[in-house]
């Protein structure tokens, strides 16, 4: 029976719904709160920090990542936090409350910091990004960059662009100030959203072997080259059906998907993870931003020959009420003519042509077949030629 | 130099904004209210029923369709409309204002049934369906197609089911009177919305082949065997790429993609038109409603064997605000796990399911990579687990 303790650590929220005693009565014994200091994969046997340890036959690794710190003086101060599990959004929403908070600061303008300037600026707190690069989600082209930037600004969410974390120190108007490379900022708490990592102290403790992504090396099923032990989720790599190459993208449907194929060979079915297609999205206020495949430099990178076109269309059938500006960019392969991948933004349908496009990615389709697909067409959802369409053929012409 | 007089002859909406004279600049003689009697291909001569002829080199049949009318006594009368063109979307938002209508009957519940139940509706009409089937949208599953019903209600539109339409009589307390296999019922106007079928009069007058669907004949690259003849659009028929037949499935868009594809085999480039799955959608109040592929009896009569299965999932992550069910209906053939088709309904995200959906078809793919594909999950989204891949991974397992 094994025991999935690393995805117990994780997975708080899951924890609320299944408690530890509905997984008893499953038969599964889950000890929450319960940190695995070392294996011994000879013994078959780990070691728990509170003492004793446990056999395992199957072991399979699901550590997750770890949120990144800026390493700069300070940074432990009370105030400054960094947003990975359930307990980190419990204690901020508690320090937001509690403190009160009039001024927030974030460092890091991907995915988290996006998605926690939404959150804080929408409890009327002023919200201040900082960010190392010059524009907010730096995976997408500059051009969307700034749809988001100008999101930002619309809902009052300063941006300081091209800026690094010096120090924090104690404030004066405000519980904390940030020093930074070009100047001071006050604030009353500090989210770090600079970055993750993949949590791979025990594998490497195990001698376990990491890829190039820092991510723990699997197999189709799951499997670790040491026999019974599998690693899933954000600690692990995938393989990247478009570039051929496996690597760490932290999300959690991948996640739950790797989990679900481990389960299954491991339960004695056959089943293999088919990949992944680098699909990823979030949401910003009032925007949809979302991204499939690979940019034009990871392209490039994996020896492909790029070539990309950029175009704003319309959500819905230009005439409907409610239409909204659509931007979508699509990379293709001058060699081949094979759909690289795709980035969308707007307020509307952006996801949900990255998807069908995230589609076409995986069932490595051609700017010829995509730029014809068959839509459920229909003026309140698109227009006859919908974006999709546009892009491809326009990007066709110029390959 | 190509006269396009059928297609101007459809599609007055385009010819609001390309008036003759701005197609004249571009030296392309349009003639609007011009009406072609006759086709003489021997003399490649085309004759106008209001006297005179002209010549061709290439003629491009866009005939579209024309709507059925029940073939009943008084369906001439005053009141009673079909829906196809922009003059008579006209003809009727000028009879509901002026008469004024207090009350509407359709009858038909496909989707000019729908979509003008909705907008009639909306103008504070009582209005009732009056349909022949037992539930509207008959090529859904009847579990959706009571979805659709259901929203009807909520939105005060009766619905008759089970009835046949056999009289349109003066009436008393309104207008006209509609008398039924049910009884009667009276209204001040009445929709005839009961089916189109691809208009084909000079086509076959010119003698050229129809297929079983009953629309025109043509190659991948649009030409019927007739030299310098081609068809597109609604009269024409597609190559549907899921049970490999020739269909005739009268869309906007496949009208579109002909419409091009024929142009550019005139204009001397080479192209040809990859053919459809059948992707289709329409929105009804607050309602998407859409379907891709092929239904079980469409699957099995194509030689398949059919197996689906129906599920109630979640537009969003179950957990965000304004998450809604979405109702995903998968047919998969049994020897080989292709999909084979699709059907959606919800609130939210519907036709996106589809669309994916269809994306898939068009590429053959199986359920097993249905069921593992990777979309942009996020929250505001969906859940991890799409219902596309709860849906696919159940059909698999019942497979």
């Amino acid at each position: 029976m094994p025991y999935y303790i690393g995805d117990v650590i994780k997975d708080e929220k899951r924890l609320i719904a299944r408690t530890p005693e509905k997984f008893r009565e499953t038969g599964i014994d889950v000890r929450i709160d319960t940190r695995v200091e070392e294996v011994d994969p000879q013994a078959r046997r780990v070691r728990l920090a509170r003492g004793g340890d446990l056999p395992y036959d199957i072991l399979v690794l699901g550590t997750g990542t770890q949120p990144l710190l800026p390493s700069i003086p300070g940074e432990e101060r009370e105030g400054v936090f960094t947003l990975k599990k359930l307990t980190d959004a419990r204690r901020i929403k508690a320090w937001l409350k509690d403190v009160p908070c009039r001024r927030v600061i974030i460092v890091g303008a991907g995915f988290i910091g996006m998605e926690m300037s939404e959150a804080i600026r929408n409890l009327g707190i002023e919200t201040q990004v900082f960010h190392r690069g010059t524009l907010p989600a730096s995976r997408w082209d500059p051009e969307f960059s700034k749809t988001v930037l100008a999101e930002l600004e619309r809902h009052q969410v300063g941006f300081v662009p091209n800026v690094e974390a010096q120090a924090v120190e104690e404030g004066k108007q405000h519980r904390l100030r940030l020093v930074t490379s070009h100047g001071e900022d006050e604030a009353d708490m500090i989210l770090m959203a600079v970055g993750i990592r993949p949590q791979t102290e025990l594998a490497r403790q195990m001698g376990l072997p990491l890829g190039k992504s820092g991510a723990i090396r699997v197999d189709f099923s799951q499997r670790t080259p040491q026999e019974g032990v599998y690693a899933v989720g954000d600690c692990a790599e995938s393989f990247h059906r478009v570039s051929r190459r496996w690597v760490n993208i932290p999300l959690g449907d991948i996640a739950n998907k790797q989990g679900r194929i481990a389960g299954r060979n491991i339960g004695g079915d056959h089943a293999v993870f088919p990949g992944i297609v680098g699909s990823q999205s979030f949401k910003v206020f009032d925007l949809e931003v979302a991204a499939t495949g690979l940019t034009e430099r990871d392209a490039a990178e994996s020896g492909f020959h790029p070539a990309s076109t950029l175009i704003w269309g319309n959500s819905l059938a230009g005439s409907m009420p409610g239409n909204k500006k659509l931007g979508l960019k699509l990379i293709a392969d001058k060699a081949t003519g094979k759909l690289l991948g795709a980035q969308a933004v707007g307020e509307i349908g952006a996801v949900s042509r990255i998807n069908t496009l995230a589609c076409a990615l995986w069932a490595e389709l051609t700017l010829d077949e995509v730029g014809w697909l068959d839509l459920a067409y229909s003026p309140p959802f698109s227009g006859a030629w919908d974006p999709i369409h546009i892009a491809a053929q326009a990007l066709r012409r110029q390959i």
